[in-house]
Parts: C-alpha cells; structure tokens; sequence
C-alpha cells in the first residue's frame, strides 16, 4: 500500500449553531480543507463522510452524495462515501479515506465528518445517541449512554481506590484547553469545584464529565505522500490506522473496564507506524464522559490498568506535561458533533504537527494519535500522524 | 491493487420477515456465505454492513459491530465497518470490501446487506425512504420517492412515445423470473393487465410498477485472487467496480431522464474490467420502478436513449434474450430490503456464472453485471463480475 499524507484541514466552530444547516458546516468544512490544502474542487477523486443520525436529526441520509452536490463536487460525478460507527463515524470515514488512498484507487479524496445535532429537543438527542448502543439490551429497558459510563466510573472508583476529586482533572484540563482554542464549544476555564456541585446526570457523572451536544463539521484532504509534497511543505503522514470491534452491549464484556476495542485499534495502529506509546506527544482521545479519557489513557498503554485517574490528576496529561491529551478541549470542551468529532481530532493533531497550535502548542511535537470510539466501546480506531 | 473474488454468497428469504429481526437476518445470510465459502469465523478479517435507515426503522445504528458481535466475530474484534448511501448501500458496502482487499489491508472479508423494513407501519417506510431525496428542496414539500421517478415516467412517455402497455413488460418479466426464484418475495407470474388495472400509486406508476417494502439480507466472502483459489474451484471475479454521483435533487440534473451517476459508473467499471456492454450476458439492474429499469438500459449502454421501453416490450431482456435483465426477479419481485439489494445482485450474478440459478440459469453465463441506485439516482454503482 501506498504511503497516504494529510495535505489540508478545516473546520467549523463547534456549539449550537442554529443559524446553519448540516450541508452548510459540512461545506464550510470541506471548503476550508481544499482551501488549506491549496488544491481545486476539480482535482478531488472521491469524497468520505462520518456521520451517525442525520436520517433522526434531520430527516436526511445519502448524506455524502448530498454534501458532494452542495460543494460543487458531483460536476465530476465523484464517488461520495457516508460511514457509520456512532460516535467513531468521523474516524471510520478518514479510515475508509485512508485505504481507498493507499490502495492506488484514488489520489486526491475529501474526508468530512459532520453532524447536526441541535435541531431537536435534548431528550430526542439522548435517545438518537442511545441506538450506538445494543437495541433489544440496553437502550429498549431505558439505558441511555451516560448511565452505562457511569456505571464503568462507579465501578472504576469500586475497583482502583479512584475518587471524584481525581475525576474532575479531565474536564479541568480539557476546559482549559479549550480556552485557548478559538474553534471551542466552551472557552471557559473551570474549577474542580465546578464539576464537583454541577447537576447530576448518572451518579458520579455530572453535567461537567459529560460532552455536549453540538453542531459541527471537520474535514481533511488526504493525497498519496509522493504527490503530496507538490501541494505542501509540511504534510502530515498517516503512519498506523487500526479499527477494531467488540460486543455492543456492556454487559457482554469481559471486563467494563476495558476496552478491547481500544486496545487491538491501538496496537494495531502502534505496530503499522513502528512506534511504541512512549513515542506519542500528543493524543487526541475520545473523552465523551470523563471516565471515557482514563480509560483511553489505560487501554492504549499510556498508563498501566487502574492508574489511569491518579495520572490524570497528578498532571501528567497536562501540554507540557509526560503525554498532552486533548489540547484542543477534547469531546467536552471542544464539543462533540458526533460524526465531525474523529475528523476534528486529526485536525487538532495536525495543527499540532505543524506548529500551528498557537497557546496550546505542544513543544516540538511530531508524532501524535487519534483516538474515537462509537458507544460504550464496541468500535473503536486508532490513527498515528507524524510529520512526513 | 490485487484480484478480488467472491468465493462464498448467502440470502435470506426476501419478505415480510414479521418473526425475525434485523440482527438475525443479518447473521443468516452472514453464515450461509460463510459455509458456501468453506471458511471458519475466525478466519475473517473485516466486514463491512450496507444498511440504509436501521436508525429509523428498528432505532438501531452501529449495525456493522452489532451483527459482528452476534454472529461471534467480535472474538478477534475485527473491523466492521457500515456503509450508506440510500438505496446503493449494498453495492456501496461491496465496493469498500473490495476496496480494502484490493488494497491489501484484508484478505478475507464478508459483506453483508441488511434491512428490517416491515416492524413501522406504510406512511412511516414512505417517509424513511424519502430520506434518500433532498430534504430541503423534495420531501420536505411533500414529494417522495415513486413522486418523483412518476414523473420521469411520464416525461420519458411524453418525450419518447412510450406507452404503459411497453412499461407493463418490466414487472411482467420479473414476476416471471421471481417464480423461478425460491428466495423471492413474490413468486406468483403476472400478466400485462394485472399491472395495468392495479390501484395508482403516483400516476403513471401503478402498484405493480412499484418495488415492495421487504426485509431481508444478503452476502457474499471476497478474498484475493490468489488464495480464491484455495477454497472453491469457482472463484467469481470482480473485474470492474465503479460508483459516481449527481446532484440529489431531481431538478438539478441536466436531463432527468439520463442518470449521469449510472453512466459514469458503468463507464468506469466496464473500463476498468476491459468488456464493452456488449460483453454482458446477464444484468441485474435496479428497478425500483418500472422507469427505473427502462432507463439503466439506456444508461449503461444497452440499448440508446429513448428505445428502453421498445427494448424491453419486445422481450430483449428476458432470460434468451439479447441481456438477461433481473433473473432473480430484481427489486420489484424478488422484494428490495434496501440495504440487502445491492448484495443480493452480486449473490443472483455469482449463481448465474457458477450455473446453479436452477430453472433460470441464463446458458453459459460467464460475464455480468450489477446496478445499484439510491435515490432517483444520486448514487450509482456498477460492478462486473466474470467467471475467473
């Protein structure tokens, strides 16, 4: 397989955008990306987007072929791709991007992810997300995806000694994070104190360990690294892609404390690049509860199994810190549009490869990863990006 | 990129399915490839699941890991991926499969195509299909689906000098191959003024010009060409694959009666495969109406615009004559569970070329085509597939 580079990025802001529409922030996205990546529309062979629920949010599937005809792109009649993997569509779409490069098929391919998730009503919204979970076990007897995160976070505090104290480093730092990225849901900083008094959710999860719901689009341009250095100095090479599943429903595991779907993605994806997980120096992980981050930190290998909240909270996740985690505020702070969010990390992770971060630069930093799970964990993937 | 082949094919039973449920159908057909391929689970290394509305019909997404999960494939957690774009979803899912063996990321890969379409009531599957259309600009001002292709039928009679009695000839041939067809939904032969005489659906187009609303599902195992080889003496390969788009609104197309999607696709994989149409013994083409039939005729080059309907009233498309169009019984009477629909072509071709399509059998069959479209043609997807 051919060597596959990032060559353009672009996003929208994330929030609640109710002036806009799915096709237009899936455009602006796209558009963004082409622009940054200093190619024309009519140079691009094929288009893949993430996207979990817009036929539920929107009335509207076939969501690809649509958001290629409102960017211009069906003049060529390209191939226009919608994935799906709840919460890992945006990741799965720059996956299926990725191999469609590395297979020779294509050489210029747009990779968006976007979702519009604000135009109904929240409880609408919690039941559109609970279907990423196991229909006829989980989410028909009333089971919503915080409930099934905080039963992991109850049982992570049961099993290692971990305390809501040591929880709330995750929002605090994504929080802060975000304050220093202008494409942020939320770009105020936070107390610990914050999390600790806000509304309960799903006990111990409060309305700060949980990601919002929100509206946004992210994409990328990928080209094949020996053209790719014709459009860019600093292309960003997809050095390890790993995708693995497990059982839907969570009490099909054999420990909610891991998981495995994180686990093979992750190695697969360590062992492509030829890297270890002390190579890593900055990782975007899929932090759409708080107990979500601890447990990335724990099954990609950051951190061994159970220490996942006291290496949180001593800082070391921190930019400047042993590994940066979420620089650019993560799912919560950054915000969560479902399908947008595993894009929005590779755009994050580059930014972060080019010295583009502004204040939240990670000192020389050349290799990174992207982490993004759909559900409770029953897919998960894994990308390694380093400077070409 | 390497040679791909279809070394195992599955269906369930096209129909009503009131007793089953999109999981289970999903893992039937899964299995039957897997024992026509001669292979064990474990020796699976991705699959990919083409599913149009699972969110809207039974509030399910992430159906690629769930139907991993309950056939036991989540023991090595290997990828599953799902894939959609409207009604060409599974002919989308096999193009991603055949992609990524293609490329070398995979060996063996099972595709599957699912829909459970039959647990909402009619007004409902009406609306979900819709979804395939333009939000913004069709369904949401009422138009759907046999609407819109109602209205390239009655310029394709206007602009052509078609007639219903020509039309008439479409279904009348489906029926009759669906009798001979144990999996279709309908097995009963129909006669020209059962199609005429039956109860308008959007005029011109009569219930029996309309394709049913079917659960079902489908697959098929592709491994590379060089290992088909291994497990059966009847590999089928994929000698072309192409898919195109076009504008998702009717009425921004340059002609709606040519589906430039349709063409560009056949173009593309006709090429790639090295066959001229007339190379085609035996077609399954997507009639999801009547029109719909007629105009992939012209589309792909079988016969010239405007003699589509001339075509299929003089009997050229049954089975002895010049193209076997829709053997199986095509979408309209084999039933079209829209995902299953682009799979289940692949599945009646493969029989057609290993000579087992029983009282069918289109003679010394050696090279066909599959057709898949989803919404008035936004998507299209062409695959050949020839005797290896």
């Amino acid at each position: 397989m051919r060597d596959v580079a990032i060559i353009g990025i672009g996003d929208t802001k994330f929030g609640e955008l109710w002036d806009s529409s799915l096709r237009r922030i899936g455009i602006e996205a796209g558009i963004a990306a082409i622009n940054d990546a200093g190619i024309s529309g009519d140079e691009v062979d094929a288009l893949y987007v993430g996207n979990m629920s817009a036929g539920r949010f929107i009335e509207q599937e076939h969501v690809a072929a649509l958001i290629a005809d409102y960017a211009g792109l069906t003049k060529n009649h390209i191939p226009a791709t919608r994935v799906e993997a709840s919460g890992a569509s945006g990741a799965l779409a720059l996956r299926e991007g990725y191999l469609s490069v590395a297979s020779g098929e294509y050489d210029i391919v747009v990779i968006g992810g976007a979702e519009k998730m604000t135009d109904v009503g929240d409880e609408d919204i919690t039941n559109i997300q609970a279907a990423a979970m196991d229909q006829e076990w989980e989410s028909v007897f009333g089971a919503t995806l915080p409930s099934l995160y905080a039963m992991m976070s109850r049982r992570y505090m049961h099993e290692y000694g971990a305390t809501r104290e040591q929880f709330t480093s995750v929002p605090v730092k994504n929080h802060a994070n975000a304050a220093k990225n202008p494409k942020a849901q939320y770009r105020r900083a936070i107390k610990p104190e914050t999390v600790l008094n806000a509304t309960m959710v799903a006990d111990p999860l409060g309305m700060f360990d949980c990601a919002p719901n929100s509206d946004g689009a992210a994409a990328v341009v990928l080209a094949p690294m020996e053209i790719a250095k014709k459009y860019t100095d600093t292309p960003v090479r997809i050095a390890g892609s790993g995708q693995a599943s497990a059982s839907l429903a969570l009490h099909q595991r054999r420990d909610i404390l891991t998981m495995d779907a994180t686990v093979y993605a992750a190695r697969k994806a360590l062992k492509q690049a030829g890297r270890d997980v002390g190579d890593i120096q900055v990782a975007e992980l899929n932090d759409n509860y708080t107990i979500s981050e601890i447990l990335a930190l724990e099954d990609i290998g950051f951190v061994e199994k159970g220490k996942g909240a006291e290496f949180s909270s001593s800082g070391q996740t921190e930019i400047g810190g042993k590994i940066a985690v979420n620089t650019s505020g993560g799912l919560k702070a950054r915000g969560n549009p479902i399908g947008a969010t595993g894009i929005a990390q590779a755009v994050e992770i580059v930014r972060q490869l080019r010295g583009e971060a502004g204040e939240r630069q990670v000192d020389g930093a050349r290799i990174g990863l992207t982490h993004n799970v759909g559900g409770t964990g029953a897919t998960a993937i894994v990308h390694i990006l380093e400077v070409a």
